[in-house]
């Protein structure tokens, strides 16, 4: 059987902490249930202390959340451990996470203070939190830069004074992997007792090494990782769960896996990517829209049988709807059947084998094959069915409402409708949806539009929500307001008749 | 003195093939204009038998640049080596990038060969291409998932047929650090003759471990890193160079460096990311818009002296405009008074010295010091010259062209003006322009638009330039396009009076 680490998130606290990302307690206990789904083990909360949202976020999530523990960040200072243990107090598996920097740059600058003196504070501050609770994590800020022998002593300390799980951060993402794990295997090593605790790992991104310093410090003796979705948190953020967890599921020789449900891991990205308003970019490892689409020349030379060649994770594992995959010469006669019978189109095994052979030479030749291309090739067409933009005028700006009059051709005739909305492109979606009565839902909606002017071209992704599926829309116009139009019948045009 | 490790960038190639990624000639050789200024030490310019269009890329990009070698990637096969011989043909110094796959899972299915059968493709090739170039270059595609020992012989049997530089890809990026070392270490210790040739790494971000397989492969021996600006590639993308050359720079004690001048990478990040239309995301390592912002609640714990405890680059060093960077209770005093600086306002060292005081302490209850406190700090006030939008009105749409109607208060006089674009941005832009006459340049134009829904707000950051000064811009809203006008306004109202 292979050996436990456990996860905890941090994308309440650590990650919430950066500019702009900040979530309401309605929002964070909606991530927190999704965390709960995800399997997580410790979801931290908030930091109580720091603000009265804060305190009420912990109150609301220790409320909502059952299986998970649930933590709460203080200083090593008494007033902080008391109100977190007072916002803890619905929880129904509880722990304290206290703490002081170890470097020496911490002890001098941040505290004024003495290595001794700061090794007094910790053992004082979990002492005090043991008082409320029996699960008490302890982290040493800055333990990346802290020199191994002193840090042990502080270990240690706290860990003679009852501390459960000890957090060693690289606060300043420095760690080079093999240092990281010495560091680890240096406090197994060195601390009587050691193994009666749990060792956690809580690496940042700065130097792009934070999966790596993860997993090496879980190699060193560490069994928790301390994560963020999306790694999301200041600067360069924290380590990703998606990246440790679905490293572990590659690598099943080390032996070593998480009690991570990662069918739910895409879900939960663009939950959070939504909620914070953070861009996931599109080459970001396991949740970027890219990941799992790709092709090059060179790799498409020869028919390439097994997606193996190329592909380490499927798709599929870690919950990407396969209908957002851009089919390339290396998807498979399953994923060909599948987009069809998506798009309306139940083949006959003879008639697969011959659309797929007909697939394999396109795929050759063209990089990206698109649903139309697919339907060709099924010798199944629609494009008499087909909804086209007629045309569209939206009026909008400060001091106003946003109206948009549009017109649609379907089956070359003329509908016509005109609304109402917070902003242009609400006007323009609500429009088209006069005109398409059906239940439809904008689940994703991504403007790419990093421009050298303001009159580049601007891309629009949009996924929308209909009768249980999912449909993928596409558009590129100078005018962002017209994209999105464009993106939402496009994707519209992909229901099934 | 350290050691010279040589960086080949291949955004042009590898990162090019990314669906939505193609750039034309124009585009591509400004690129590679803009990695020769950096210090790149190879250019991969494209693999010219693919397409005539990637023929011209490597033909023009050879007469456009002077220092870096130029490499054209082809496979084992004739024709592709005499292609890309001819394409290089007025490259001051030309490499030739010649391979083929390496692990079981290509011998069988990619080519239905054999061990043997494959080592003397390789040999052949590499014979051939240096019938044409001294300098070639051998990739054993997929060699993160080859053994070590067949590994061997195929690079000693192309190091004996003259290859002078061998590439050890990681390509489905699936090895972890260590393994990846002793990949490297294992060639370096059994292939005779290796000391007088160079091997490169070549990884991929599958599993979020590119960089650190990069650095540890250099551990092992690599003396070539293969590199992408901002990571761009197949699916999770390559090897970021900002990473590599960074954690480098951080770790000097590994003794090894870049012949990079790293000011030049904010630059070049932003370049790519608008040619190829690929958003970084904020927390992308070293060149996202976060990787130097940050302010935590328990980081302002205390007063802060040194930017050390918790920064380990100085932004100044990778090109970051200072003021685009959130003032925190970190921030030094430097940082402020160049602030104030670009405000407009000189203050004497006393005066400095008691502003700094009040922006600590406002540091510690506020997370982000806007310029609007700044100057407050600083005693000025420019509330009466301060710029407001009054009112706006867009029309746009499908078949016609967008106009804006604008009115500004300045100084409480109100000017109206109105101008169309080839979209509503672009005509609410030229509207502005109409009354505030600068020469004024939008140099970077980023909408964060992920949401639910399509009445959720929009989040614009903008970068105008102005008399050889960059000012940033920021506003959200309901309506992208209001969004936009008031973020241009809110960098405008940045100028010096």
């Amino acid at each position: 059987m292979s050996d436990r680490l456990y996860i905890f998130d941090t994308t309440l606290r650590d990650g919430e902490q950066v500019p702009g990302c900040q979530l309401n307690t309605v929002e964070k206990i909606e991530v927190a249930k999704a965390l709960e789904e995800l399997g997580v083990d410790v979801i931290e909360a908030g930091f109580p202390v720091s603000s009265p949202g804060d305190f009420k976020s912990v109150e609301e999530i220790s409320k909502a959340v059952t299986w998970p523990t649930i933590c709460a960040l203080t200083r090593a200072v008494e007033n902080d451990i008391r109100v977190a243990a007072d916002a803890l107090k619905y929880a129904k598996h509880k722990r304290i996470h206290t703490g002081i920097g170890t470097s020496d740059s911490h002890i001098r600058y941040k505290f004024n203070s003495t290595r001794e003196e700061i090794i007094e504070r910790a053992v004082r501050a979990v002492k005090y939190a043991k008082s409320f609770v029996e699960d008490v994590q302890f982290y040493a800020e800055d333990a990346g830069r802290t020199d191994n022998e002193y840090l042990a002593r502080v270990v240690q300390a706290v860990v003679n004074a009852g501390a459960t799980v000890i957090n060693i951060p690289d606060t300043t993402g420095y760690c080079l992997p093999w240092e990281f794990e010495q560091k680890i295997r240096y406090l197994m090593e060195h601390v009587d007792g050691i193994h009666n605790v749990r060792i956690a790992t809580h690496c940042h991104n700065d130097l792009g090494m934070a999966t790596a310093n993860t997993i090496s410090g879980i190699l060193g003796g560490a069994r928790q990782a301390e994560v963020t979705i999306n790694g999301i948190g200041e600067r360069a953020g924290n380590t990703s769960l998606e990246e440790v967890v679905m490293a572990l599921r590659s690598h099943k020789e080390l032996n070593i896996d998480t009690n991570i449900n990662a069918t739910k891991i895409t879900g939960i990205s663009r939950l959070v990517s939504s909620l914070m308003n953070m861009p996931v970019q599109p080459n970001k490892a396991i949740v970027g829209r890219n990941a799992f689409a790709h092709s090059s020349g060179i790799h498409q030379d020869g028919v390439l049988k097994n997606r193996e060649s190329y592909e380490i994770i499927d798709p599929k594992d870690v919950g990407i709807d396969e209908n957002s995959i851009v089919l390339t010469a290396r998807s498979g006669r399953a994923a060909l059947k599948h987009r069809l019978h998506v798009l309306g189109c139940d083949l006959e095994k003879e008639a697969l084998d011959k659309a797929y052979e007909a697939f394999l030479k396109l795929a050759d030749r063209k990089k990206e094959i698109t649903d139309d291309d697919v339907l060709m090739l099924a010798g199944a067409h629609r494009e008499q069915h087909r909804i086209k933009l007629d045309y569209l005028q939206v009026t909008s700006g400060v001091g106003l409402r946003s109206v948009a009059s549009i017109g649609l051709l379907i089956a070359g005739e003329r509908f016509e409708a005109c609304a109402s909305g917070n902003g242009p492109v609400d006007a323009a979606i609500n429009a088209i949806k006069v005109i398409i009565r059906r239940q439809m839902l904008v689940k994703e909606f991504l403007i790419q539009a990093i421009n050298k002017g303001s009159n580049d071209i601007g891309k629009v992704h949009m996924t929308v929500e209909y009768d249980g599926q999912h449909y993928y829309g596409f558009s590129a116009n100078t005018d962002i307001i017209a994209a999105s139009a464009e993106a939402f019948i496009d994707a519209i045009n992909k229901f099934p008749q």
